[in-house]
């Protein structure tokens, strides 16, 4: 019997694959020699999910795996258009992320409410200043992007006490559309982006929409980096549009130390770590080692990734 | 008929009245005067509610008001023998900080779990390094004090999926009672202090307390500064017998510039405004309105303090 060969783009530390020894043969490669390992592949794993290899790689002379699965939940930086053609199926670590960015968002959502970068700030000047803080029960939100990443932030926020609106690509049973956006960001106290980078989503947030926002909102991004026209989200809070901004996710990552992004006052600059709970990645490890059970055994694989739309198709 | 005196022990902005014009004489008085004037009160409204004046006035001559309302959920700063043994009524803001103090209490938990002054350190230096983040979804608090503020801190960490037990005078249902404490402080990850400060609290979180949590542990007070032991607890920073904490009051308050605890490692300090949400003030007012009401029509008051116990006996 031949064991399959399974590939994988690594990333430090790699992944613990040790419930697979005996069941596959697994073969290391960085992006420099990803090329050249991929017609012998059956099985692709994208571990060093900031990389854009499998992209640039993919469209190469030779056989392809049929199978590549990403430890990550956005997919757009491994799509192309020949992988999107193909009959190669694409996983996704769909589940993984969901409670712990609700968790991030929540935490920075309060942290905006109640002006906690101002109180550390005053605390490093010894200055005793008291000022008056929001109250977060009763406000209102609006979560951009209604997978299960949107849809665990929209249940955390609603255990807070704020109203909220989950809006998605279409309309459906608890999900405004895109018609209802402009609407729902004119009144939202906070405007939180999870949606997934398409073509249909990139560059969303761009000057027009920080207009209609309120100028006491915050806007949130766990998305993908350029979902937000960054220079018009900076502008914006300069000039008042918005009260505060988060980003965890950049057009660039890392973003570069020269960025004027990571000096823009009232703006939480984070690295792209809103997922990143203790243990993360051994919970994509079994994860992954879950879905190579299914596949060997020829059962159907699950958080398989609708290819042309760019996410896992969901109710 | 004689308008009653309503003497007001004033701070900065005074209170919103306009409802009780032609319904009492209202004197405004600061601290320097209140021993003089004191005689000729029916009611006393203590809203500078950080002013120890009461105590120290109170044990002179002449007639006493026969009620005395203070704009806070603590009365320690104005309780005295000789108020606590007279027929005076004391009442309190409770209710009015229950939802602003559990907020801030879920921000500084998510705020520590999520390490956001360690993100927000590295965005002042410029730096991208991903870390890996707390779960909060799981864990244990225990928060200390079972009143109405304890209460609503102990619903919102449980919104936020905290496993938590609340801990009070004396156990009953849903409480559990001093002799539980250590054992649930020893397995706690966050443990939150929101008792009143009475001789039986005072000085509670102590060194052998702090010696007994987790190492993993972070601890917050927005009671009173005095329950808390502040050179042990910054000893037990230092020593790493807890991972992080966070102080919003403090023995002395304002905290002097030259205090040391405004340097200390993991310390997140905050000026005393756990409470203060946008409109509080007006809340105050309002709710010392309602109650002047009904005092005025002879009916029973409500939030009336048990004087010798310190705090407003609930369920």
């Amino acid at each position: 019997m031949t064991l399959p060969t399974l590939l994988v783009l690594d990333a430090d530390p790699p992944p613990r694959l040790g419930r697979l020894t005996g069941r596959a043969r697994i073969v290391h490669t960085d992006a420099g020699r990803l090329a050249e390992r991929l017609p012998e592949a059956d099985v692709l794993l994208v571990w060093d999910f900031a990389s854009t290899a499998v992209r640039d790689a993919w469209p190469g002379e030779g056989s392809r795996p049929r199978w590549v699965h990403t430890a990550s939940a956005g997919v757009d930086h491994l799509m192309c258009p020949q992988l999107a053609e193909s009959d190669t199926v694409v996983t996704n670590a769909r589940g993984v992320f969901d409670r712990p960015i609700a968790e991030y968002v929540a935490a920075l959502v309060l942290a905006m409410a109640k002006d906690l970068p101002g109180t550390l700030q005053l605390q490093r000047e010894r200055q005793w200043r008291q000022g008056e803080s929001r109250r977060v029960a009763g406000t209102r939100a609006c979560v951009v992007g209604s997978g299960p990443i949107g849809r665990a932030i929209a249940r955390l926020l609603k255990a807070l006490g704020v109203t909220t609106a989950l809006v998605g690509r279409a309309p459906r049973t608890g999900v405004y559309g895109p018609d209802d956006l402009d609407r729902l960001l004119s009144r939202a106290d906070w405007v939180i982006c999870a949606a997934p980078l398409t073509e249909q989503t990139r560059g969303m947030f761009d000057e027009r929409r920080f207009g209609v926002m309120q100028p006491s909102a915050c806007f949130v991004n766990v998305g993908r980096g350029p979902l937000v026209d960054e220079e018009a989200l900076a502008r914006a809070l300069a000039r008042r549009w918005i009260a505060g901004a988060a980003l965890d996710v950049f057009a660039q990552e890392p973003l570069p130390a020269d960025s004027p992004l990571w000096g823009v006052r009232d703006l939480i600059v984070s690295p792209h770590m809103s997922g990143d709970t203790v243990g993360w990645r051994d919970e994509l490890g079994a994860q992954f080692v879950d879905l190579f059970e299914r596949w060997a055994a020829g059962r159907p694989l699950v958080n398989v990734v609708d290819k042309r739309r760019g996410y896992v198709p969901g109710h």
